[in-house]
């Protein structure tokens, strides 16, 4: 999938906890923390990876600073669409971030995520664990095909910081990745 | 502490789920709910009845919509300060306040807090659940000593609602809690 040739130990590893009402998902990329953060909170680049291929998504607002808030659209071919809001408890440069986060299939479902960003240097590691009210609405999460679409997702990120590091004919997506 | 007299039917339960890092709490109020809501919600109320009487409360920003922030200090004689804050996930009119709520001198504990606004006719049942990233969070939580100033807090915003619907000589605040 990912050009990068290093998906070998860019796995993603989705551990259910049996005794907390969470999930958390660890995944390391090719990228200094600043330039995976920045694809975490800049919505021109979080458009670019976050979920599934076959989905188009829409960003309505990606307010990634500290009390900002975010909504946006997952659409399908045949126009089905799934939307998702939250708003940002934290927004700490290269390090965390602390959302929360609603589909609004299930309107009155919340679930709070952090995301701890691990310099290895030169490579990142993202923690992100999603907390939820009950060990139920956790596994219905996990249930939902939410891996699949997760994975694909972190893949897509992987080809975005690829070709912003790369020295490639693709000087647009070169010069997004590194101002 | 009440003038209301109803105090042995408005019990604050405080629950810990042995197996889930939440902490529930249970309170009546002799209020309606559009009352009540208002009183959670209304910066310039919040201020007269949120913590123990000791501490002296002030708002830097109260916006209780969803997609707002709110911060706040608790302050003691000594000049000691206790800073809080977060975002509101949402606030649904009269029925449901959804936020986070970071304690600063622990700064990078977060809790999702749920408050339900349930109508027993003419009275209000308020559900506020507290859910934490880990069991050893929720029980420092317990063992801070919290239970006092919450129960305090409670008995002055019955006191609020009731000076809110005597027909008192205490017109100013009569005029606050209906218009």
């Amino acid at each position: 999938m990912s050009a990068t040739g290093t998906q070998h130990h860019n796995e993603t590893r989705i551990v259910a906890d049996p005794a907390l009402p969470t999930i958390v998902i660890t995944r390391e990329f090719d990228a200094p923390p600043e330039r995976v953060f920045r694809a975490y909170t800049d919505p021109d680049l979080v458009v670019r990876w976050l979920g599934p291929r076959r989905l188009t998504m829409w960003i309505e607002r990606y307010d990634a600073r500290s009390g900002g808030s975010y909504r946006y659209v997952h659409r399908e071919d045949d126009g089905t669409e799934y939307g998702f809001h939250g708003v940002f408890h934290e927004v700490r440069p290269d390090e965390r971030i602390v959302q929360t986060f609603t589909f609004e299939g299930f309107p009155d479902g919340v679930s709070l995520e952090t995301a701890v960003f691990e310099d290895l240097g030169g490579r990142t590691r993202v923690t992100t664990t999603s907390l939820m009210g009950s060990i139920e609405d956790r596994d219905a999460m996990i249930s939902s095909g939410m891996e699949g679409g997760l994975r694909e997702g972190y893949e897509r990120l992987d080809e975005l910081l690829d070709g912003g590091r790369s020295d490639s004919a693709d000087r647009h997506t070169d010069r997004e990745m590194t101002s």
